[in-house]
């Protein structure tokens, strides 16, 4: 893992291909899940996943099968991570608002859930049961009545991983599909004669899928298209560098493209996570993912002070950020630009991934400048309530003409105009 | 004005053209801009408003001029406007939050306002002041630190409207560019010599802004892409015809594809409304336009029951929902979808638009069954903060390593173990 100087060094991921046949292909399973439907979904079951099915239901039977394939441990850790996820998702939730002003007008917002919410989880190996949870929790603590829930199946017919029916059937979701891909997405965005259509998609998946949630945006609200995970830890000479280098060596696994960057003040602690990295890949399951990740995007950086670490992860806006310094909680009101932020020697970014209880959907790729982790508030809307009191009308009409006649729209002018002339009063009409 | 049964009444507006064209000019001025900066900038700015700008600043002198140019009435109103919308979005905002559990863990949100946003504010006829208020307070309130805002020049080299100009002077906004088009987003988003790239574009534009926020979206985050406008009233017999007439004419006059409901269970006031529709649209300034828009997508629809009314407001999802009807307060919680909620006869819509304080900017299209007029939340953004404590970490490691192991991510276990061992807890590594 190199170790350079921050004037040398810039995270560039080309996230920016183009993609334009994998579009077409997209674009094609799209319109023919659109049109025909069932028959349609069934033929490119066949086809991508090599298995026919006349029902997309999941069958009971596969549901029991699974509890006996997951370990008691499992089962026990799966429940008290949900119980702490969902804990700290109930803060979130907002309650509708109304005020009344003295002349007896009233406004305010209501807030609702949304009404149907699909949930795509990824088959093959990125089969996560934390991902369902993290999916689904959020859309059951905003009140949303249906949540669909679909996955690619095996050849066999069944879900790949046991654990993730386990984390569907303890989180009580009763409408499960067994489709993926392109022609999944089309299915909840369309509708065919057995699944009805959805408000909204959330959900990882891969190239097919993210395009197809693309591509259906307008139509129902998507989640964001998630890009290459990140970490980027803050440490000084204070911090433990085999903690640095495990942590960094955690995001290194998911994906070549992962970017795992230190920034420190301390040389010697650089010198220390660099030989760590190094020790601790030897024997790391996934050392090759994480080796090339490491070796393209993993970076050691030296700065002068703290002052420069934060102003640099600020400039990146990393999906995960750590702060392994001492008095950790004090700089966390300088942090612009995270997507998480893991305070001291024990936030591990995998306490993150599975257990505290916030969501580990992130912000990738530099846009938590701008968003938010997966949340209460994607699951809900909003409508403005405008309850005009007589009394308000008839005092401020003029005004609501006036801005109206201004913009040259007199149609605007004339319906409030209209209500004051017959309650008597001058409007300008 | 056509009066038809329920089911003979769909809501089709074919918005989905594809713009191939258009997309490829837009494509090409976003590069050049990128590419080549403010030179290219000034060089459209020539080409596309017809003047040569040596700076984009406004220079104050055209402010005093806007003052001189506007009444009194116009600045009394504006003034008054502003203030309502300021109380309104001010009971949006939220602020951060945090929770520590009794082992010294601490979680929460870190809720902060977006550092840098663009607001775009078209020229020509479409310039309103208006709009200017409800795309800045929002951000102001939620406590954006630097707001910019852009508008295509007149051939004179200001802006057009003086409207607009004392808008943006009574909101305190300084940086104010005299850009417009797909120029004015590329410069937004990628940054010139003169001009910094923001963190989020709002604003309506005509097509090539839009198309223009679409490309730059992931680089920078944009509002959502407004449609064509509507109003759905739900009338019942105690309804007077004149106001809902004066109230559907009020969206028609926006744009031939605005779409004017009204849905009662009262033919008798369907036969009035249609008849004080006719009446109205004779002197009305824009009555070219306003008639179309009640002839192609206008429709008065007889329904048997308020139950039945309700039923297809949620179905189209309105951007404006007026409930003339007895007792309306009460129908309120029965309405799922709608931008916003008008409620009561003097809750004429353009009160909305202008005055009582909730935005303007709504979701069209049918998109309120998942999207929320522009609040607060929209310029702010969430970071979760973990700070894990020794005696939480030692106790719940084992839970994380066991999920880690079941996804079979082993770096993610190790994190975590590899405190355990050093704290000689037996970790499973």
């Amino acid at each position: 893992m190199r170790i350079i100087r921050a004037e040398e060094y810039a995270l560039q991921r080309d996230t920016q291909q183009s993609y334009e046949k994998e579009r077409e292909i997209v674009q094609d399973i799209l319109a023919r899940v659109r049109q025909f439907g069932d028959q349609q979904l069934r033929s490119f079951t066949r086809r991508f996943d090599g298995v026919d099915l006349t029902d997309f239901r999941i069958p009971e039977e596969q549901y029991e099968q699974a509890y006996k394939q997951v370990s008691q441990e499992f089962l026990t850790a799966l429940r008290k991570a949900m119980q702490n996820i969902r804990i700290f998702h109930e803060k979130q939730k907002r309650e509708s608002w109304q005020y009344a002003q003295p002349d007896g007008t009233i406004l305010g917002q209501v807030i609702r859930p949304l009404r149907r919410v699909g949930v795509y989880v990824p088959g093959g190996r990125a089969a996560y049961p934390s991902s369902v949870l993290m999916n689904v929790i959020p859309a059951q603590v905003a009140g949303v009545k249906e949540i669909v829930l679909i996955s690619p199946p095996t050849s066999e017919g069944t879900l790949k991983d046991p654990g993730v029916l386990v984390a569907i059937r303890e989180l009580g979701i009763s409408e499960v599909y067994r489709i993926g891909g392109a022609q999944g997405i089309a299915a909840l965005a369309y509708g065919t004669e057995s699944i009805r259509p959805v408000d909204k998609i959330v959900g990882p998946g891969n190239l097919y899928v993210a395009l197809a949630k693309q591509a259906v945006f307008g139509q129902v609200a998507i989640d964001m298209i998630a890009g290459p995970t990140e970490i980027l830890v803050i440490a000084d000479d204070s911090a433990d560098p085999d903690y640095i280098a495990a942590d960094l060596l955690s995001q290194a696994e998911h994906d070549p493209l992962a970017a795992s960057i230190l920034v420190t003040t301390s040389e010697c602690l650089a010198k220390a996570v660099q030989a760590s990295v190094e020790q601790q890949l030897a024997d790391l399951p996934r050392k090759e993912i994480a080796a090339a990740s490491i070796e393209t995007y993993g970076a050691i950086v030296l700065v002068d002070s703290l002052d420069e670490a934060i102003a640099m992860s600020n400039r990146i806006a990393p999906e995960h950020l750590e702060l392994q310094i001492e008095d950790a909680p004090s700089y966390v009101p300088l942090i612009e630009n995270a997507g998480a932020i893991f305070v001291g020697p024990y936030s591990s970014e995998p306490v993150g991934d599975y257990f505290a209880g916030p969501n580990h959907v992130l912000p990738t790729n530099g846009t938590a400048r701008f968003s938010s982790p997966l949340n209460v508030d994607d699951f809900m809307k909003k409508s403005s309530l405008i309850q005009y009191s007589k009394e308000a009308l008839l005092r401020d009409g003029q005004y609501i003409v006036t801005l109206a006649e201004a913009e040259g729209l007199h149609g605007h002018a004339r319906a409030v105009g209209i209500r004051m002339k017959k309650e008597g009063v001058e409007g300008k009409l």
